[in-house]
């Protein structure tokens, strides 16, 4: 219990230090019309989990924290830019209790804010690389490549009636995992570790990438509401394509399907029949499906690191362990 | 007359290669909803004039074209990546005579093809570093940023009644010039070039970008048509504030400028009324004040390179002398 709250405390004051290079990143940068618009998204919160997996990383190898701040920071704006583009094609119009970018301003600012966070983002991860730079790159880019093709494999299974739950942890594996991997990797390579060092925190930081995404999709729906901070089964009402639903597909017939069916056809449900499709959910047991699937890739993640010793295996069990256990 | 014959083979025959680069670059690629637009963007032609930028730039501080092919071929595709967005910015219909990306798919489709560009570009940029990943990508970095600072300060002139030529200069040096610095920094990084070389050429690039812009501000309403390949006057009819525009109002009084500042009210002018204003644009001397800026800045990009051997200040001078003359 005691180690669990240091865990906590260094998790809160390096989150504390991230926050600040992000607020000072973008500070005295002229035009303000675009770098008030990247501040206003850099300073609007965030659970910086991806920085704290750059910093593990480089520790877990025999490096230090200060080995990785501006990597940490440069990936934190990556997963920035991410947002701002994908929420200007989602159209979503709320971020983190706040409008989003292209609400805020507008389109034209957000996709060329989003183009220069991704800019300074390499000017910060530049700065952190010593002689090995073209693999830090490598994988930083790497990582950008596949979070693109993972946005566009989302987009086309929006369109698509018969997409499968393996098709869909594809997705995810690019969409959201591949930049949790890229994050333990260029720690670890920034740390000075060793290849199969990189390696093995990469295959931590893909397959927690995995199970984090399936546990969204499940908190979307069995989330107690008050803890989550927005009502449940937004998912369903938007008609989303999640682990969930795609599991409730594929296990069900007759009447249970085509009810299914109608969400894809009408581009999801009314609100007031989120608990219908919930009950339907429990009764295909597709939560219990989910929580093996988390729990199956989250041990997946901790075998991969096998080869740390038990200090650094003990920090990285209880990031896993406060992922799955999240309520929010 | 032969030895300008020769250039011209050389760079019909690089621009054949960097075709070729670029038309593979996506191919086998998947998913196909990502990078066929990719590849419609990629294929549609272009001068390549930065590709060229980069191999002579290789070349002429004692690398060969083979150092910087692949870093000839990221430049391109930055390139391209700007213009897709820039192309969403504007809502320009045609681009190189063919639907823009955005027409001819959608919003969405244009802004992550723009993103997976820019990380290819990455990627390509990176199969060329040797030891020098750090300086090479730094550069690149640095032009990205600047075209996006270029581009939300070409923004803002749209909103403002009160923009200086000079401003418009320090605009253009961002939004056009810096890539073409960064094309000859990292062409003369990849052959080897000292760091005066480096910043030798940088400078060429840099002010040879500006003169082409304002050449570029000049042809549209100086251009025979048929050469052009399109109607004159077409910044005028849209109200850009380019070079000439500018300068005429700071010439102007009286009626004159009543004229020029109903261009900014009312966003633009009607076709009809090109001729009435190229006539305006002659009586207060700003073509002949365009070509006198063209010929400062490109004599600055040749006195610049003073350090490079005869052999290659003759190239790189066709090459200005080549951008000064050209008609489209």
């Amino acid at each position: 219990m005691k180690r669990k709250n240091n865990y906590i405390r260094i998790y809160e004051l390096e989150r504390e230090k991230i926050n600040k290079i992000l607020s000072g990143a973008l500070r005295n940068r002229k035009p303000t019309s675009l770098y008030e618009p990247g501040s206003y998204i850099l300073n609007s919160g965030g659970k910086r989990l991806r920085p704290l997996l750059v910093l593990l990383s480089a520790k877990a190898v025999g490096g230090k924290f200060n080995n990785a701040y501006n990597a940490a920071a440069a990936v934190e704006m990556l997963h920035n830019f991410t947002l701002v583009h994908d929420d200007i094609m989602d159209n979503a119009d709320k971020r983190r209790g706040r409008l989003t970018l292209h609400k805020k301003y507008d389109h034209n600012t957000a996709i060329l804010t989003g183009d220069s966070l991704l800019s300074i983002a390499y000017e910060y991860l530049l700065k952190d690389c010593n002689g090995n730079a073209n693999e830090v790159i490598g994988a930083f880019t790497h990582g950008l490549i596949e979070v693109c093709e993972g946005q566009s494999l989302d987009t086309d299974f929006e369109l698509r009636r018969n997409v499968s739950s393996s098709e869909y942890i594809d997705m995810i594996k690019k969409k959201t995992a591949a930049m949790a991997e890229m994050c333990c990797k260029i720690g670890a390579l920034l740390g000075g570790g060793t290849s199969s060092q990189v390696k093995a925190l990469g295959n931590y930081g893909l397959n927690l990438g995995i199970a984090f995404q399936i546990q969204d999709d499940l908190l979307d729906i069995s989330a107690d509401e008050k803890k989550f901070g927005k009502t449940i089964g937004g998912d369903l009402v938007e008609g989303k394509k999640t682990f969930l639903f795609l599991e409730a597909l594929e296990k069900s017939d007759g009447e249970d399907r085509k009810k299914l069916l109608k969400v894809i056809e009408r581009k999801g449900i009314r609100r007031n029949q989120v608990i219908t499709y919930k009950l339907l959910y429990e009764k295909l047991g597709v939560q219990d499906a989910a929580r093996k699937e988390i729990f199956n890739y989250t041990q997946k993640a901790l075998r991969s690191i096998n080869l740390l010793d038990d200090k650094n295996k003990k920090i990285f069990k209880w990031l896993a362990d406060s992922l799955i256990h999240r309520t929010s």
